[in-house]
């Protein structure tokens, strides 16, 4: 068998589908496009061609996330390559390789981006089979897609005439819609998917070759990396002292070795929710919906709801509905979201970067109510998690167990609570909250105090390392 | 001064503007377009002329919703009259009458539905002074709104040449477009708004003379009403044995000595969403927003937000986000709500009736999360009141207090509990809470049983009359 590494790009941000996507948790994460998140789905998409655990690299933050969504689908020992600061996927993809030559051989590396959607798997998998000879003999192989419109959105990659694997004459910026048009019209030409399979010292040669201080940045990051269970931290500094550039422009389309392999595999990049409504289910009108919505007399439209939508005689519309905002758009300007986002960063709003449920690693927290002098909040425990050792200087707390067990310390006491049972934390006690049993524990926490913001916390002992 | 008693008309149920206006807590009792209710808006319009408290005619389930709005501002003594079922407007304002004699004289009713805007107070109240004399001479006087537009969703009143009071030549339905054309083109035709003066006895004389089935069964509930405190409660058989029909129908069509005062108020029935846009404060986008709104690239469009509510590239759309609905809806299609109320009412889903925010003369209570086993309350009590003495047999319920304080009585104990104290109901407990201070309580419920419904409830006294 082919020495294989899927490396799984889990870098991005995703705007562009806010409100359901945040910096804090954006696309890649989510179930957005069937049961499992888009991470989980691109892992069992190229799990039965991978000859180890795949090299994931993300950002920093979302460490935690990455890493709990793999374990879910039996990912073990995920390499979790993390990026102090995103610079674009030619460094990313350089960090990856120099992890799987770190891990011995020179495997052939399976780049992908984690939050694209592939309907055929399968086919898939048979093109990345057809693909490995020429990647074992040097070729720096893309997948291009058979383009089913004439789409303005994607960069394009002209092939060479032929069958398979081919060399490709040329990579092409995001055309106008009369430069797409030819292109459909003309044929050889591909979408550009970002996807990837070369031996992981063939791209680290190119790299060398065309952007010698991309590589060399990256080469020290590396090497300064401090490892702490399956993740990689990348020196800060030398990281951050990589240019920024895609693979694309650093390395494709300068080397010689370049091929495509067109492939026609229901691919789509869920590059905003127009596109999501596209590979969504859609009833006879149309509509494409998540959860409680009520359509009347209306078509062609996108909803997603926590709780009760109705339309009401709407045509191509977009409307999201979250815990702590609603997305109505017109489905031809969802482009247009990352306004409302780059709005809300430059108020500091919170809307931009987290949900109203924050994620931690030891589990969430949600808050339910707040109003002057309280908070309510819904608090999730993952079974053998617990908090850190804390203090509050400005809020006392009130915990009711609803569900599982609780192993509260409370300063020189330790007891267990269990579903309606509660305790009360006074102002100032040194505290803990664990989760000692093999289901989750949730509990209600009602604050109160003069001041109730996540930053009054003193932390004396983190197992997460946050002290 | 005349001897002039306003009468408000409160019965609507007003499901055109779901999901804010619900059964339960309709149109007339919600700040639409302004900072007090429609039923606030409709008193103060008319106060300087009344020689009383009103004579509000409301559905029994909104006796408490009534009272309160009306005590905010300033009314002592309402007369609240009571109608066991909706039977349209002949026999509301036949009890209205009834009550009006009851009370000694035989004043000048002014009649006015609860739910309108007039946005020239002043001028309206102009019109009632230049209609009294009529009025006191046996006239039957409608206010005819000068149209400002052919509206097809409106009666309108075709009244003889002249000036100020004159004679109403017909009464027509509401006509297609093209009647509403030839009406506002011919002149001498006015929107029929509901709003009428006359002596209390005329009217009662015209309906005996017209509708003798109306006036006997009125009067048979009316004599046989019970009262309590300001309510007068029709006799429920006796009300329910009058026939339905407007006082249009049943006089104002009929009687020779019906009178017309053409006026020009900035009147709007606020009967729909677009409505609603068009008496509200519009940017120069043409767009109209009340709360957390973010409109880009929008226009000509109604936003109601409790969180955020995004808008991106859409026109002509109305948009109510509500703690547990939202509407979608297009500009010109939102008399098609009813049909999503409709569906939701053959469902038996609350959404119809209930808002999150669930009102009860002694405050209110909003279930702010829930899962399987457990259910999160924000509740409300107002300075001295009380809830009733009851127990649970599926639910035990832990209380936090946030804000005031609480007497609780459990079992055979009583105590006070003050902000950031807590306490715990045992399932079967025997328990009251009360709010024995000045300003409103406030407390978090935490309710953990294996059924929460509303039902599971033993009363065993109760201040409302409810055990």
């Amino acid at each position: 068998m082919t020495n294989l590494h899927p490396v799984l790009l889990s870098g991005g941000s995703g705007t562009r589908l806010w409100p359901l996507s945040r910096e804090a948790y954006p696309k890649q994460f989510l179930p957005l496009a069937g049961e499992e998140t888009m991470l989980q789905d691109t892992w069992r998409r190229v799990a039965p061609l991978a000859s180890a655990a795949p090299i994931v690299v993300a950002n920093e933050e979302h460490r935690f996330l990455a890493a709990e969504q793999l374990r879910l689908v039996g990912v073990e020992h995920a390499r979790i390559v993390l990026e102090p600061a995103g610079r674009n996927t030619a460094p990313a993809i350089a960090a990856a390789a120099l992890q799987a030559l770190a891990d011995g051989g020179d495997p052939l590396l399976l780049v992908l981006p984690s939050d694209h959607v592939v309907r055929d798997a399968g086919g898939f998998r048979a093109a990345v089979q057809a693909a490995i000879p020429a990647a074992e003999a040097g070729a720096l192989v893309t997948f291009g897609i058979v383009p089913s419109a004439p789409e303005t959105g994607f960069g394009y990659i002209q092939a060479a005439a032929g069958e398979g694997v081919r060399d490709v004459l040329r990579f092409v910026e995001k055309p106008d819609a009369a430069t797409a048009q030819s292109y459909l019209d003309a044929g050889g030409y591909f979408w550009n998917s970002g996807m990837f399979l070369f031996r992981a010292s063939r791209y680290l040669a190119e790299l060398e070759r065309f952007r010698p201080d991309i590589a060399a940045a990256v080469r020290k990051a590396f090497d300064a990396a401090t490892r702490d269970g399956d993740f990689i931290r990348l020196d800060r500094d030398a990281f951050a002292a990589s240019p920024s550039d895609s693979i694309d422009y650093a390395v494709m389309e300068k080397t010689g070795d370049a091929r495509v392999l067109p492939v026609d595999i229901g691919w789509n990049d869920v590059g905003s929710w127009s596109a999501l409504w596209e590979v969504s289910e859609q009833d006879g009108d149309g509509n494409a919906s998540h959860g409680d919505v009520i359509a009347v007399d209306s078509r062609n439209s996108y909803a997603y709801a926590r709780r009760l939508v109705a339309l009401v005689g709407v045509d191509d519309l977009v409307v999201v509905e979250t815990d702590d905002a609603v997305l109505v758009a017109r489905k031809d300007r969802v482009q247009q979201v990352k306004d409302v986002v780059a709005r809300l960063k430059s108020d500091q709003r919170s809307h931009a970067v987290l949900h109203r449920e924050v994620h931690r690693p030891w589990g969430s927290y949600d808050s339910i109510d707040q109003d002057a002098g309280f908070q309510v909040k819904r608090i999730k425990v993952k079974p053998g998690a617990r908090l850190s050792l804390q203090s509050h200087k400005h809020r006392a707390e009130h915990w009711i167990v609803v569900r599982g067990t609780a192993r509260v310390t409370r300063d020189n006491d330790v007891f267990e609570l269990h579903a309606n049972q509660s305790t009360y934390i006074p102002l100032g006690a040194k505290h803990r909250l664990e989760n000692p049993g093999s289901e989750m524990l949730e509990l209600i926490e009602v604050q109160s105090g003069s001041y109730l913001g996540e930053d009054d916390i003193v932390r004396y002992e983190d197992v997460y390392g946050r002290s």
